[in-house]
């Protein structure tokens, strides 16, 4: 007989999976399926697939696969999603659920309006300034401001970890940063042994930053949610921000605060359902 | 109340739509809903949207939506599909339909397997020599094997329509043509008043015809069902091949027919669903 297997596809901010309750639905191949539902055309289409089930430690786990198969770390786009699947479609009646990810567990707090969640708030715990062999010679070292030559041109660049790496370089004008081509160089430079997010940014008249993201193995994306925290973070070091800050993406706006006295950063932003859907197996 | 419509994706060659039974789940702005559906990441993603319904004079009708929201004529990857979806969703017992579209009533066999649909065959009419205004002075003539420049360069085009416009041109090696380039300047070249889809092809060692297709209206796509059969045609014309072929695609293979009698063509190809889907009006 036929498998069916029910699915959400959500976006947050443009970043957009294929959500499974695998509790009712266990996926056996999670890497191969993303691949191939991820497809646009042949496939549902999607940045990657979600797998949503029960935890020993929290309330809920998520296992995030990317396009190309791998598995990713943790998803603030996506999280926020699960917050607002697991209240919407009734596995939870709690409005702040603990999840467990590869990076650790991440609390969620729901708005919730009209028995709706409008906005997810995810605790997206303490920044971690990335150690990096940016010397020759393999001394370790934070690397904040510091000098990074692409194609010829030199840059300052801050590294950040929100549990996964991310390199944050702020520019007077984005518009003349051709990240398709310096994107994939940052990400795979030599300071980096294991690859590295990398963001442009810029401090806009209001405040507000205006950011663009490569992914490390995704290439540009429409918004990254440990990508924006990385650069709201970056910009209260290089003192360009305050603790709270508007990250502008493609994809939407995320607001960023960097609490001082759980050093959490906090990050809130909307999450959308676009269509349940069923797939043979 | 929140409004929900059913769909189904389908695609014929790599050439996906969403696909709504009109008569269940009536659209009153398909042209809207086409450009908000088929966006990737935000919406369902697709080539755009199709709607089935009654027809006062064929079995079913069906009209069929690009992703920039215009309505096209006619489409030959879409039209196989519902024949597919008319089959296994029970809306006919039929193993030959008659359909309605814009450029007229087009008949559908289908190839049934253990109560599947695995492939249609689409009689598409008469292929007709497009008459072209391609001298200066305003004179129509037909186009075959004509010269036609872009940018600096000089191809042999021959005119094809197939109830839509198709501009044939064979080349030794396919692979050499940049038809991101090319595409829209022949689309929008000026003989052609109502812009022309244009197809680049190739006759391959084992005969069959290696295609790749710029769509008036949507650019490069995986395959195009009108497209391979007017480029069959005129592979014929030019004594390029027999009276079938098979015209292979980056989204599959298609076999074409121009049967000697009727004078019409026939197109038989896969027919494959993606998945159900439901989604808020």
């Amino acid at each position: 007989m036929v498998k069916v297997i029910k699915f959400t596809k959500m976006h947050g901010a443009g970043n957009d999976y294929i959500y499974v309750d695998n509790t009712k639905y266990p996926i056996a191949n999670p890497e191969e399926k993303s691949i191939i539902w991820s497809k646009p055309h042949t496939g549902i289409g999607s940045d990657g697939l979600v797998l949503i089930d029960k935890s020993k430690i929290a309330d809920f786990s998520m296992r995030i696969f990317n396009a190309d198969g791998s598995e990713a770390m943790m998803c603030g786009n996506a999280s926020r999603c699960i917050g607002k699947y697991l209240y919407e479609y009734g596995l939870t009646a709690k409005r702040e659920i603990s999840l467990e990810t590869l990076s650790g567990i991440k609390l969620l707090k729901l708005s919730i309006k009209e028995d709706k969640v409008e906005a997810v708030t995810v605790d997206m715990g303490e920044p971690s300034m990335e150690l990096i062999e940016y010397r020759e010679g393999g001394i370790k070292e934070e690397m904040i401001a510091q000098p990074i030559k692409v194609n010829g041109k030199e840059y300052k660049a801050t590294a950040i970890s929100m549990g996964n790496p991310h390199l944050v370089i702020f520019v007077e004008d984005i518009t003349t940063v051709d990240l398709p081509t310096i994107g994939p160089v940052l990400e795979n430079h030599s300071y980096f042994k294991d690859r590295i997010n990398v963001e442009f940014a810029q401090i806009q008249t209001n405040g507000d930053i205006r950011m663009r993201v490569w992914e490390r193995g995704s290439g540009i994306t429409q918004a990254c949610g440990t990508g924006a925290c990385a650069t709201a973070v970056a910009a209260f070091i290089n003192k360009k921000s305050g603790r709270t800050s508007n990250v502008v993406m493609d994809g939407g706006t995320l607001t960023i605060e960097w609490d001082e006295k759980s050093n959490h950063v906090f990050m809130t932003g909307p999450a959308t359902k676009v269509f349940d859907g069923e797939i043979e197996d």
